[in-house]
């Protein structure tokens, strides 16, 4: 291996096998940075880019949860300098142009450049990335524990946030995995009293140990124990989180975090509540900000497995298989 | 008849035939007030009662948008007179010991009392009902034009206002109907650039007469167009509703003002666009006093066919057919 | 004694003595309860309207945090019984007429009559108020606890809420005393870090107590500790609210409890931090309801100095000359 | 003149004499553009800069309204590009690693860079700045219309969505002149009931010009009228702003749009109506292009005075002596 050349995760083609080989380090622009990893998480959505359920490129390196240092800095680049800790998080690039874009939400630009999807993501030794879009990573905060902030931690939070939680409201968390493990930390880390909702006998003790103050098997549980006003749908299920309006309180809110593949057929109770659906991606720098201080003053702590980038193919497979628990992060 | 009978649409079982009959005027309990009532909106509500999809019991005196004058008072109503002009919503009492009793919302409470449903409406002469639960009318509007505003003006204004809106927002109207012809109407009073969107052709002139700034045929009409921040779902078609999140921009709102029959299924663009179902009944005298309001100013006018109440059956079935353009009243 | 009589706490005239008498005992209205009081507490606002910086109308009952039990109910009675514990807040009753009372925003009627003001209130074994005006007081909340929660607590429950705060925020409570010590609890119950600022040296313990994160002296000590996004204005003096605003944080909110006697001048300061002032009293019956259930839950303990209603002269020279801990009850 | 040179108004020192000069054309850096200017407002600030009642340093070229188009792009831009027709407002930069930066409100950062300020205003023939400073500008207006949207009309469209206000509420505008008049078209633009607060008789025909619906003098007359929920203080006088909160209705808000130079002392009303001050100043891009694309829809028009920039010093003293009506434009 020489200098210019670094290891990579790169997937042929589509369904292709997650391969280690050795690709150009990637030369950063003006305006960019070259991060050197530490961290590199891997998201569910990572299976659905390999599987072809959600549409990518190939040849193509993925990953958008990464974490690592600052190597170099393009020409133009003023805020960042050699040595800054770094990560970022989908959306790197957009238009600049469009009606997005200028009133200050480029999330919706139609033209926007994503982690892993239109460029390489982070299952690399190095990336480069837009100064701009990087986010600094507290001192406090390991690499490893940083990485799956930038989507996982990022999504529930912002996914909390987005609902417009007010202080008394109960918050209930529907699947207890990757990022359900994570909105019942964040949730009590708010202050709100948390019921975690789950159909998995194995999870109920778990749910505990995070800080679940209940946890119960079905919507209809949840109402006996008075309901929720927020109920947080992470997981794969669009049924599950139906299921659970069932516990949802007058004017409370589904915050809806991720397709899934099963139909989302709205119930008649929600009318009656007069609740909400609330669709929430990732929604604003400032809820990035936020989740990685709580992450940082230890609120929150991922709960991961670690694989050496050579095992990437070893840490795909526990994370296809829904076999991780909870996040399984890459480390270069 | 007697000074103490009264000419009332009385429905002897469920799919029984709007019978006018004569019955005794009710006494006003200690808080209540009685009302010579001088005009009762038909719902569609009506019609869903009537045919057993909604629950009713019966015999029963339907009816839940009335319209009249004060004729007595019972002995411990200090805040209304004989002479006022009043009306009333659907929500007439309640537990006053619940959680949403308590706490100011009691629209929730398990235990409400509903005009026309747990009690006798105001397809009658005469209706009592509490003091507290009556609305005046301003002096400006008349009672044929008020009586409508007590369930479908309210349901719309109190919608678009449940949506939050922003200045600068478009909003889309589905539907042009009982609904969605004053849903256009206050829209514009409120200062949006709003469309319509409708399949029948025949409502194309109608919807732009009533002040809307273009018409459509779908959502993807609506898309082209630019696309509503708002859109408020009226009529009884689910998938008129999910076609126009089709149109929906970034963090729209999608209003969902009534259950229909079909099945509601929530598409992925939804999702994407970090939109919201948000649904949404009565929701709040403010907003009833302000629908009044603006109806009295001139800015809202009911399209709404006059009948006798001795031609009930007929206003009937006007309304269960989808003839009534659009409101159908009766008149005592 | 007789039947008819009870003791009562009346002051003859603008000024006078609190002096306990013989009076007659309320006959509850149509529509009203009598409560046999068991706690009574003293507010502030009881020493103005004494001295005549508020306005109040002589011979006079004062008292605006009761707290006791049902013993009768007028005729018109239907939410209320015989043995409910009860208590109320400051607003009893309104026109029914206006904009406010249509609107549902009773608390802005220029008619309004509240408790201890335009009629008796509560330093008395017995008052009587309209039902609906009454809350009931969850089961695990003695008497002597709720009395106070129905101003005090209510108060700046109902202020935090009015300042619309956001998980992650900072919050901070400007004054130790009869509100500031619920604040800091409150605040704290509803997850959020808190910063006391006080000056008073033997108040700093007192505040880590109640759970403070951190205590300082001033504004410019806030902002060194990073400020905070809401403060919480409690206590009588408007220089110490606005010392406080060198520690807001950007669009940062100082929530004004109440009217003190110093001008209330606002700095350049609040301009470049795009802060607020949020003017904010009693604000709406679902956050007496919440204040009561967190106190019930044990979140939050009113500090207090009971004394039996022969002493009411001495407990309110208590209050008046600022030496009360931090409530003073009347027992009954 | 040779082509590395532009005529620019360079104040020489504080309270200096604008000065039409000789300089150099700057060079844009890699991230910048450079921009031939056609037109550049004047706002007050420029003559608090000038007079050094705010702090700027010297010699400068002040000017934060430009409007112009591009006419070269440093090395490492991609969004805009030669002959786009762009402005900006005041903020170019800033750090990009502060908590503000960080959590996407750059507007707080401790270090940012403002136009005319710390860099080089558009008083000038050219400008450089930052390509991600720049906003386009619609084709339908014209360049003098533009310029004043940058400065004066982004901040009365923010200050009015600032105040979160909601249809059917009533806004006010306090002070006719470079902002109120502004203002007032942008609100009933937005569809608002507006009412104008102005002392100057000979403004009252032209505030009915501009669409007001009723003229007042004060505080007392408007709430003769009704009240506002929002009034938008304009002007710079604080004492207007408080007396016109004698018409402020409850939970109204007062719109502070600039720091005056008179105290600034709240009165008990606000209290009473449980209002608001909301400080605002530019509140965030979106605000800026719906300002910019109501005055392009012909809903807003800048009355202005342009002049030559070599009329500078003419056009500063109208500004400065505030006989300008209202705004006055530098056209290049």
């Amino acid at each position: 291996m020489n200098a210019c050349c670094m290891k990579a995760v790169v997937i042929p083609h589509v369904r292709g096998a997650w391969t280690v080989s050795q690709v150009a380090i990637p030369e950063p622009k003006h305006d960019e940075v070259l991060i050197k990893l530490h961290a590199s998480g891997i998201c569910y959505s990572d299976v659905h880019l390999t599987q072809g359920s959600l549409p990518g490129k190939f040849p193509q390196i993925l990953g958008h949860e990464p974490a690592g240092e600052i190597v170099a800095v393009g020409a133009a680049v003023t805020s960042r300098t050699v040595g800054d800790r770094v990560g970022l998080a989908w959306n790197q690039r957009s238009c600049g142009r469009c009606e997005w874009c200028l009133g200050g939400r480029p999330r919706f630009c139609l033209h926007g450049i994503s982690t892993g999807i239109e460029v390489a993501g982070s299952h690399a030794e190095y990336m480069s990335a837009p100064a701009d879009a990087t986010m600094l990573i507290p001192d406090a905060l390991s690499y490893e524990q940083a990485a799956p902030i930038f989507c996982a931690g990022y999504t529930v939070w912002g996914g909390l946030q987005y609902a417009d939680p007010k202080p008394h409201e109960r918050v209930a968390v529907v699947g207890i995995g990757g990022l359900g493990h994570l909105a019942v930390q964040y949730a009590k880390a708010a202050g709100f009293e948390t019921i975690a909702v789950t159909h998995s006998p194995d999870k109920r003790a778990l749910a505990t140990q995070l800080g679940a103050d209940a946890v119960v098997e079905s919507g209809a549980e949840l109402a006996a124990l008075g309901g929720a006003d927020i109920i947080l749908g992470t997981g794969n299920s669009h049924q599950a989180m139906v299921d659970a309006i069932a516990g949802l309180r007058p004017e409370g809110r589904l915050v809806w975090m991720g397709v899934a593949e099963d139909p989302f057929v709205v119930p008649a109770r929600l009318f009656e509540q007069r609740g909400r659906i609330v669709a929430s991606g990732q929604n604003g720098a400032q809820y990035l900000y936020e989740a990685l201080d709580l992450a940082a003053r230890g609120k929150v702590r991922v709960m991961e497995e670690c694989f050496p980038i050579d095992q990437a193919a070893e840490a795909y497979e526990r994370v296809a298989t829904g076999k991780a628990l909870f996040r399984a992060v890459l480390v270069m």
